[in-house]
């Protein structure tokens, strides 16, 4: 039996998700095939397959990793004395990742298979839960510590925080002139609004 | 040569479209053969063909049906006393569309098909344009009349306004348990903080 590098394996999974993620962002999930995403990788099909079994597996791939990716920004936000700049830096964030094409790209073909396919829409509302629970938990410890008020419950400002993010992706789509990153302060000062107009 | 009944051609142009947008909702576009819309339609293939060329021909037929609704409703709401009280008036309707699973499910499908086909492209764009100036002229006027405040550009405010619009079609798509109806509250409270934060 051959030995495997954990290592050289990751390497190997990182090489296809980045391949693929390119694949679909480009000509989304029904039109890209399996063999081109191996030839953007540089790789043979029995070599992919070895790795995922299908194309279907490496889209749950690409949602499981963003939901890693929420978790642990989550944890470390967590920790931090101001709050509310932690989620307001995490608005910044999400402009910069709406200023990157194929993240962009991704993120609305991923809204629209999960509308289709079960297994996808699975995930991402298993993502999308835990990223209302991140957000809400983040906004009641700003509550108690009087950061934010509190006239919006925070599950409902979680939700809201939620449906800017979806909508930032989507203005991508539709605004070829919208800018993400050029509209920081702006959305800064909508969600601190919408936070703290009646903080203590 | 045959007679042509204008009525009678407009209600077999609202049956065709109102077919197509059923079945665009279900399956997609590409998963959708104009058969497909015949059938639903209770029409022939040549029959559908005297009203419209093509599938994509259709298409762009919907996204012009919108870009009239949204035209009609601003020149309405431009004359009334209340202009953020129209904003929210026309947030509450957003709420009740993004409810009826037809037009959301529509709605995300000619999103994701604008990133991919330029023509279905241009014409989403155009849409989005004129909302956004509709919107940004409805604030404007809402300033000049001390109903809103100044800090938030109207370019801006518009800016925002329309993504989250765009984000309450995705938060359906995303979220099962979202009922776009039992947050208009919620979103009442966001956008008048967001606008009226500084108001006069």
């Amino acid at each position: 039996m051959r030995k495997v590098d954990p290592d050289k394996h990751d390497a190997r999974v990182r090489q296809i998700l980045d391949a693929a993620r390119a694949c679909f962002a480009e000509k989304g999930f029904h039109q890209t095939s399996t063999a081109a995403i191996c030839a953007r990788a540089g790789m043979s099909p029995g070599n992919l397959f070895h790795y995922f079994s299908s194309k279907q597996a490496i889209i749950a791939a690409i949602v499981d990793g963003e939901r890693r990716d929420v978790a642990e920004y989550f944890s470390s936000a967590m920790q931090a004395a101001d709050l509310l700049g932690e989620i307001l830096a995490f608005m910044d964030m999400i402009l910069a990742l709406a200023a990157d094409k194929t993240f962009a790209g991704l993120a609305l073909e991923i809204v629209a298979e999960a509308t289709r396919d079960p297994e996808i829409g699975a995930r991402v509302s298993r993502n999308d839960v835990e990223l209302r629970s991140a957000l809400q938990a983040l906004i009641t410890a700003a509550e108690e510590r009087g950061q934010v008020g509190r006239a919006l419950p925070s599950a409902d400002a979680a939700t809201w925080i939620a449906t800017l993010i979806d909508g930032i992706f989507s203005r991508v789509g539709i605004d070829p002139d919208f800018s993400p990153k050029a509209h920081s302060s702006t959305l800064r000062l909508m969600i601190t609004r919408m936070l703290c107009a009646d903080a203590a």
